[in-house]
């Protein structure tokens, strides 16, 4: 990290690998001889086209993506895939919902307009700081899906296995995507805002088994159809294509850098130096449950609302930014996505270690 | 235009000012101070939300949009807003259409998921070379609205007043905003996809009576109401950030140069070099009549597809790039956005000269 950069915990948009960045504003006035910046590129261009083509590719071979499902770059982020997925898989009928935290509570709560949800778990109760056990999932009848959200950047909880469903399983992993392995075939559908681990706000990535395809409500917005994006590649219109190029440089980065495995590898690294810090103090409570910890967000706390946002002006003091807690939960998070360096987590804990035995 | 840069005559995405791709290159790695890039930013950031804001008041400067509108900063482009508009606008009643071009005619159809869509005027038969005049538009009983797109990429037309309606009047501004002044007062909503003349792609910028909101269909998705996002300031979710500190930057370099007034002046002078050409040349043909004829897009032909394809060549060996039509008409298009240098239009009729003189 040069001198100027802070180390930014935010839970998204959130930090960027420094040579990505580079790379962008070295491409930015001339990208690849073309003359133009990838901003000015019409999409139906040659050149605009190839980068879309390799981006594809390379999210492809990174996740492993089985040529049963196809890659889809949208807009609207997860909120509007709250909508489009009950508009294109419920088909007036019943799904089931995994409601773990806030934002898949938001999905299923819109879900409500286009059929039945049944809420198949809810951690409500207990300030949604655990995952439930597959023998916890009790399905309903006759499902056209379930749905739950990998990880829970408000509260901090992850988890940690593909639940197996008697229907195809749709999975919000905006905040874990890329971060380890998974198996895309367990799942008849993954999609992610691309603003944590992937490119900038503005772009929503969507991996979907083709066969899942074709059923959407009749007044489903032509570009809100799986099928229909399915058969335009993502292009019934202007795809947001700097989000794709930078998805792409992305891409790059991982590979070079491990890919998924490595990512795997980091995580666990830079998620135990924070955990560790929190598990022998006396001053910092977690707030998720052991088993259900995540290794994207950290969420803790200290006794007070006072000494939290002590805590948080200290650290920005230190160049560790965006540590403050959201604001269902108050409190403190750290977020430790992909780019995060370890050196980034190793900061975070020295200064957690002082500040408990000045606060002590 | 420096020397490895091209001139793009793209119909969108499109040229941008060197000097805004410049900034933004050289604010890449620590945006004023921040120790990182806007692409890094958490959108609930005290920073970000202040590129947010500016940028708002920069563009309701920009139009003098009064304060009976409110904007939007959405996602999704038009294509979105087809359906978007209808859903919260048509009240299951019906609405007028006019069809000038393709993108009126795809609003329209899409519109008929929503409810009743009058197709008042529809210039297909002379193959869009035209726009009505306020007489000719005959309105329906009780339209809910009047949709209309004030310029037409594909066919190189573009309306020159603000059409009369006993209605609420919504106008798809996507290739013309910011190119001249607009009385807003006179519109229910304006929208436009930024690709052209604001921002890279992925931002869509909605302007909006706000009396006009909060009679959205049941089942309209959360985010694509417009009331909640007036509710939200846009911000119910991550909205597409770096699309925004662009429109940002790019409004900074539109007020240093004169502002829609003097875009308006640039437009007129860009535009009548090229059309002076056509109008002078037994080789060239341009497709819209001369009373409809759009500022921003010029289109035209030769007597063949090769030819044309010919004079494409040429112009990309000369650094005149994406000069081809549009596939739906064929024959040769220049975009002139408001980013385009004057030199690039003088380049380009030097070139048809020379091209016209060694091909008759």
């Amino acid at each position: 990290m040069t001198n100027d950069r802070v180390f930014n915990f935010s839970a998204g948009p959130s930090v960027m690998p420094e040579s990505v960045l580079e790379r962008a504003a070295r491409e930015m006035m001339n990208y690849n001889g073309s003359g133009m910046s990838v901003m000015e590129m019409s999409h139906r261009s040659k050149i605009y086209q190839g980068i879309f083509d390799e981006t594809k590719v390379k999210l492809k071979a990174a996740l492993s993506v089985p040529d049963t499902h196809e890659i889809l770059f949208l807009q609207g982020g997860a909120t509007l895939q709250f909508a489009q997925i009950p508009m294109n898989l419920i088909c007036g009928k019943a799904a089931d919902y995994a409601v773990t935290g806030n934002f898949a509570g938001k999905a299923a709560r819109e879900a409500e307009k286009y059929g039945t949800v049944n809420v198949i778990y809810d951690s409500t109760s207990t300030g949604h700081d655990r995952i439930p056990a597959q023998s916890e999932l009790k399905f309903s009848e006759n499902p056209e899906y379930f749905y739950y959200c990998a990880n829970n950047t408000v509260y901090g909880t992850e988890w940690q296995y593909t639940p197996h469903a008697p229907c195809p399983v749709v999975c919000d992993m905006s905040s874990d995507i890329l971060s380890r392995s998974v198996d895309v075939s367990k799942y008849g559908m993954i999609y992610a805002g691309a603003q944590k681990n992937m490119a900038p706000a503005g772009l929503t990535v969507v991996i979907i088994n083709k066969s899942l395809a074709g059923r959407e409500l009749a007044y489903t917005p032509e570009i809100m159809s799986y099928k229909t994006m399915i058969e335009k590649d993502s292009m019934l219109n202007t795809p947001p294509c700097w989000c794709i190029y930078m998805l792409g440089l992305m891409l790059d980065w991982l590979e070079a850098n491990g890919g998924v495995e490595g990512m795997a590898e980091l995580r666990k690294e830079r998620s135990a130096i924070v955990y560790d810090v929190l598990d022998n103090s006396s001053l910092f409570i977690p707030h998720a449950q052991r088993a259900s910890r995540s290794e994207m967000n950290v969420t803790f706390r200290t006794l007070s609302a006072e000494l939290d946002a002590e805590f948080v002006k200290g650290a920005a003091s230190r160049g560790l930014v965006n540590l403050k807690g959201h604001k269902l939960t108050g409190g403190l998070r750290a977020s430790l996505y992909n780019a995060m360096p370890i050196e980034g987590a190793i900061k975070l804990a020295e200064y957690m270690k002082e500040f408990e035995v000045s606060h002590v």
